[in-house]
């Protein structure tokens, strides 16, 4: 509404309330140029009616939404369904140009303005998450792993001759074929045992660092978040060696941003030595629906580069989801989320730590690891193996999920790649364990219901194991609430078994 | 947005862009203002994006959004739920004071724009539906007949010492207890049968106000829209009867907006004689949600005095459906509605005058009935009441809804009134029928479908009622396209049978 | 989805998983079931999938909503703005029927059974909050006016003779308004004062029932929740009254469900003696909009009697309201809030007390008043009374909502009755005052808001009044925070402080 | 709701009525049923009412919508704003697993059967949209450039030795960009004149093979819909050449679904020769946001190692979008904006003939192009450049959007690779020109506008360029209608041509 309406409106009902009204719209406005001005995340987050009114007013400049716009050109954001243009706020021209993801959009300086501003605040969130030397980041609607591809092509145009990507081992699948897919060859750097911990293997990447050449080396592809025993790789020592060697260096931050001590390595790697670029998901750090994922670093020109890599516009989903989030949380909403994780990770931690002393097991010690806790399943009797993924599947039929049990000697193919050991990040782990996490907006009522069902879980399997056997368990937890979850776990007990089986 | 902010959008992305953009939405702007400055309906309707700003924009304006509010009294628009905020567009205070639902609350400068526009939408809109006489109106959160009620409390503290209600016969519950609720005796004149149609008994009016003194009248209450045979009020002659006696009139226009014959009649009553106020039900002419009426007449202060006689606050709920509604559709999109309605009601009543000849019955001659049909079920055989009624089952089951079979002889008491006859307006109507309505919305596929379904269901009852004769029916509909709908009916039959006995 | 689908989707995915999918839904199913079979509002409120799968499985039993539908009728739910058909979560037909309020509608299963568990939901809490003997009520489209008002209307179809209403005084013009619309003549009891309480008269309620007789008076019409100084009626003394004399009592429960105080008074004036009917605002005791109210007793008869003088059917949307609300508070989050209130009650009495000790003034002793505060203004100098309005339009503009300055001797006539020391329950209030309350969902910070503003308006108002004299407050409140309200007040000030002296 | 809420609901109101309501939902359930058996498009779309039931019923299979879960891991689809868990229809997990895009999750079952049932409609389109030999496909959440690096990237796998992607010319950043970005070298493949078409130089193509040697070749890269006077590669033709000499064959398909001939060309080239992978855009064929691609071919394996070769999860959004749009549309919809756009075509094309005639311009002949057109701008005058330039900036700003004019001699080089005459897809197309597209959803009103302001705008700038010159134009537009959007225009024009002089 501009000045004439309200004098309309003045004239409809009494000045003296319209005019009040008008004021009070000015606290909205007064919202929205600051954060245009200062593109920083606000303390305080906003209330759903500024937040709405900024993405209506930024939706308006986008062409689609021209009330006199006539499209003669292949791509005119026409949306066929009334549910789709709503639940995308009528953003439909995505972000980006042909040439490069974060380009404007003549037909759409709204979606443009959206994308600019997204990114302005992701970065204020990384700085204060304990990066703050970080000076370029942008969202990129695709998942941590083709993000990383996406750095690893970008890294191609600079680096002709390399082959090899320096990778201190991690088990997970999309890291891997992150790799694989830009069509590099991952140099699998086994992790060494430092009391329970897995941890980088410094000598031996300096040594594949000799061996292969750095001219030959695309670059050094290591790990900050990642399931225990395994812990967040030496980044200081790694990127040194990178500098040192002139040889790239990219950080997998899957879930590190939730983490300050993820972040500090991150922070503290780029001031000694080299850190070209780190990768962050947008879902498991921000609470979003999976989908995107934050290239960052600490060079304007090469983000940009790889932003030029990404041939095409994006979906600007992810974006508008992680706008949302941030503006409604603000940032000190955001800093509460990170101190309540740390809060449920001592919590987690020393519940676990009880409850495997009942059942004779031990949470490793994993002091390193400030997100991922795993607790020994060594007494699991003659049958383990199968105790162990009986017990994994149990715990999937109680609703439990997350938790991972990782049996020894799973030997797994990827990509033609044959890793032993596998979900344990090295070949032969001296025993068999669980893995349980303490994730951004994790409840206390999450780790509750977890050890209470974990507790029954271990007693079931351990009857059938060994019918003499007299194991007590946590005794007081209340075994009389969780009934309609149990009941109906039973049903699918079986069912359910047999896939887990097959699948893990 | 205000100019800072665009200020900092230019510096963000490109200004040409940005200002092609803040171009763009002074479009919408530009509505909103013609809207509040001159109080019409536009000709166009708005697109959803408009529309939702402007909403927006009122309910910033609201004191439960200010960003700055603390409220200290008992009752501040505090909403519980994020859904039932959301769903109402944060406007939470109503319309109206204590004092009068139309006067403008301090709290809401927002809900109170709202109001008088949509009041001020409506009006226009009646103007255009054939009443250009019409001065005052408001929207009221009540159905049509405690609109009524408040219109006949209104006039009593101007006729203190009236008791009694002239009232042509009309068989709607609503309609009679709108006067008994009010505290009346309601005097009711049965219908004369002229052809086939029940028409208004002018001489027994006049000579009831005769017998019965004006001063002890409080009123005459016509109705316009109602069931074949009935036909509307003759209201020119009504409002002439009401002028010269000194009585006031008040008219039930139920769903008689949507017809230009309903509303002329009451142009013309108004215009030759004495029209107080006449009431129309919101949902049956706007196609919203169930729940409110709009009050109307010709003397501003009169219409203020009904607004004032509410007591207190009332929701903003009904108001903010055919606001909506209005500023969606525009006058040339609910002109094009009315237009398609006499379109349907041809149509319809073509088809089932061709269906009821197949049939050996007659549609009945009601040309001064523009919405509503009756065909005759005269030949029902010897159980006739039970086929009828089992044809109503039937007809219901089958998803054809609002259908009415109207056997002979029903009684019926109404709040201590018996009615002979009831729901044929008439003591003795000379056979059965069935009713069938065009209504506003009504689509092609309705009539088609209805008279598809009827067919069969004719077809059914006179099998079982007469074994042996050879009915044929209209063959040329596709007996085939139904089939799950009959199937599904045939399961239901039996037991709505017996409901459908015992309610109706 | 049916087990067709389920087995499809089997047969799609991994069975396992499906069936995992299948289990979690019955657990959706479940808190279905449990309402559905007990009518009572759960303990933990729902989430929102749970409430939105309920919600649409109701609509879909609506005829509007059904795929084969075809209707012939006058009213068949036909929306013309997808906007409209989504807020109403697709209920269009609203509640009731012709006769009756709370009956069952035929083409409206859903929503018809929308309505009955909402009433049975609300009486669930009425119980709960105080008043265990309650066994019927109904949720109405109304105000709380209009529904004392209908409450009238039907008691005066058993009360032919009655023409007056004995009505202890408080001023609130839709109390007074509700009588006469009814058309009924209020008889004014006067408060007497004791100590700072008003309280009612019962002497002179006696002596009004004898000077009338029990069968002029339709009834006694108190009140429970009011502004202090004024308290909640004697409602025992006067419940035993109207059964030693025969006389109806209908009392206005406006906000006091939020009160378990109210809610005791209401109890034992039941159980005691008399109480025909208690109504009760939706919106002020359950956060929702403006719209509603419940009418509740302790004789089904009567109460129905209620819900079939309301002529047709009515919107749905306040139930819709406080159904959404509930279930998503449970019965748990519905205490949780009343405990708040309560605590906040202490808080902001115990705030208000130290302000206008610093500034000479007084909390007037109320302790019959659980919701209500009152601070005396008396030392606002010579021209106290323009003083106080400015005080007001001060506070108003400093967007402070619902604090209410009571200035001494102001005359108000409403519907024809002169009311001396208007505002303020008694023709001469020993001082002028203020109001403030705790009501349901007041947060700390609202408090603290007030306290600082009303803090900084009386320290100006002083200032201007007496130049020289030398007023601190209470100067531990941060005055730096509330800059931008300051700023923003002081513009309106002079053109808000003309129309609030003119209004009030 | 189960059988046992609805006996509840029996009790609670008739259970004929809630027997009804409960058949009437079968229908919702069949229309259910029908899809996930079939896999196929209903031929009729469906409403809102089916498509919210069936969304909302595979929500609550996902794991962070169990009533009873408990996570633990590192990803638990919780969401921080309940703004962004309602606009995704509270699908969070995304799609796919580490390993595989098209992977089932067993944390998100209706996740699952979302990414397969969409993917299995989308097949269901492709074959009735020309190309009934599909066999495979996948919607993947990454534009069509970065869809095409997908493809490059698995091919690389199966031909380590190959360097070389051969590229008939297409002047567009994103598919130069998706060869760079995979590390190919393009081999561009200049296009050669026929008549006023540029078309592809099988010539050239089959010595290029020669020259390199198909071992070094990665694939052909063709191209179907381009802006005229362009027109679809010679499919065919380069099926059978790719067959010969078993290079594998990538085509470019970005917005031909919605044009029979480019699917036939498909269709055909796959036949007669070979074609490995299909990639089109959603947005651009399904009116649905930017950001998603289907990716389809004739070989199950294949597809699916592309499938594989996505690293990790990602967005559902695209998946959600599309499933959303053919469920609403039906197949029958589909087809009728298939047909409309033909239909605009037709009539964009004698409009603009008509047009370009008055000004003695010409329509190039391009009937091989079945979507977009050229104008020729011969007679500019003596400073052509300056006033093609001028007309473009004039076209943007009067809302014109997706008219793109093309100099002469224009030159750009884009990742390395120097292109004359960019835009037009050839060195040294004979004249300048503008072009014009019917794209899926225009409508007459577009068609309208754009010749009413490209007419005004060519007037113009002749004006400017030749002040003694005579030219009428098309006079049989109204000028009137159409004068806000040229006031605004007018304020804007400056501004704008400076920005689009150093874009374009």
């Amino acid at each position: 509404m501009n000045r004439d309406s309200f004098a309309a409106g003045e004239r409809l009902v009494s000045p003296a309330y319209v005019r009040q009204g008008c004021e009070a719209r000015r606290s909205h406005e007064h919202l929205i140029r600051l954060l245009l001005e200062k593109g920083k995340c606000p303390e305080d987050g906003w209330d759903e009616s500024t937040l709405e009114l900024f993405l209506h007013e930024l939706a308006i400049m986008d062409s689609n939404n021209f009330l006199g716009n006539c499209g003669v050109g292949e791509r005119e954001g026409r949306v066929a369904s009334a549910l789709v243009a709503r639940r995308h706020y009528r953003f439909i021209h995505g972000i980006g140009r042909s040439g490069d993801i974060s380009a404007v959009q003549p037909k759409a300086a709204g979606s443009s303005l959206l994308n600019k501003i997204t990114n302005s605040l992701v970065l204020d969130i990384i700085k204060l998450a304990g990066v703050p030397a970080v000076t370029s980041c942008f969202v990129v609607p695709m998942a941590t792993g083709m993000s990383l591809t996406l750095c690893f092509l970008t890294l191609r145009h600079k680096r002709p001759k390399a082959k090899y990507i320096i990778w201190p081992r991690i088990d997970q699948k999309s890291c891997f074929k992150s790799m694989i897919t830009a069509g590099f060859e991952p140099v699998v750097i086994e992790n060494v045992l430092e009391g329970d911990e897995l941890r980088t293997d410094l000598k031996a990447v300096e040594a594949k660092v000799q061996e292969l050449g750095p001219d030959n080396i695309l670059c050094v592809h290591s790990t900050t978040s990642c399931f225990a025993p395994r812990v967040p790789d030496r980044l200081e020592e790694l990127a040194v060696i990178c500098a040192n060697s002139g040889i790239p260096h990219i950080v997998n931050n899957a879930y590190g941003v939730q983490s300050s001590k993820c972040m500090h390595l991150i922070q503290q790697g780029a001031r000694v030595g080299r850190i070209d670029a780190f990768v962050q998901s947008l879902d498991k750090n921000f609470m979003v629906p999976v989908g995107g994922a934050i290239i960052a670093g600490f060079n304007d020109s090469f983000i940009q580069e790889i932003s030029k890599m990404y041939p095409g516009r994006a979906s600007a989903s992810p974006s508008l989801d992680v706008l949302i989030t941030l503006l409604s949380l603000g940032s000190n909403g955001y800093k509460k989320l990170l101190k309540e994780r740390k809060e449920m990770f001592s919590y987690l931690s020393s519940q676990l730590k009880k409850l495997s002393e009942s059942y004779n097991e031990r949470l490793l010690h994993t002091p390193h690891n400030p997100i991922s806790l795993a607790m020994t399943l060594k007494t699991q009797g003659e049958h383990q193996d199968k105790a162990i993924t009986q017990l994994g599947s149990m715990l999937f039929t109680r609703q439990v999920s997350g938790a991972r049990v990782v049996p020894l000697g799973s030997v797994q193919t990827v990509s033609g790649h044959t890793f032993r050991g596998f979900m344990s990040h090295t070949n032969n782990y001296p025993c068999a364990y669980l893995n349980a996490a303490s994730a951004i907006g994790m409840k206390m009522q999450d780790v509750d219901l977890f050890i209470k069902r974990l507790d029954k879980c271990l007693k079931t399997v351990r009857k059938e194991q060994n019918k003499e056997s007299n194991v007590s368990g946590v005794d007081n937890y209340d075994k009389t609430e969780d009934v309609d979850i149990e009941e109906m776990a039973l049903k699918l007990d079986n069912v359910l078994f047999d896939t887990y089986q097959n699948s893990s």
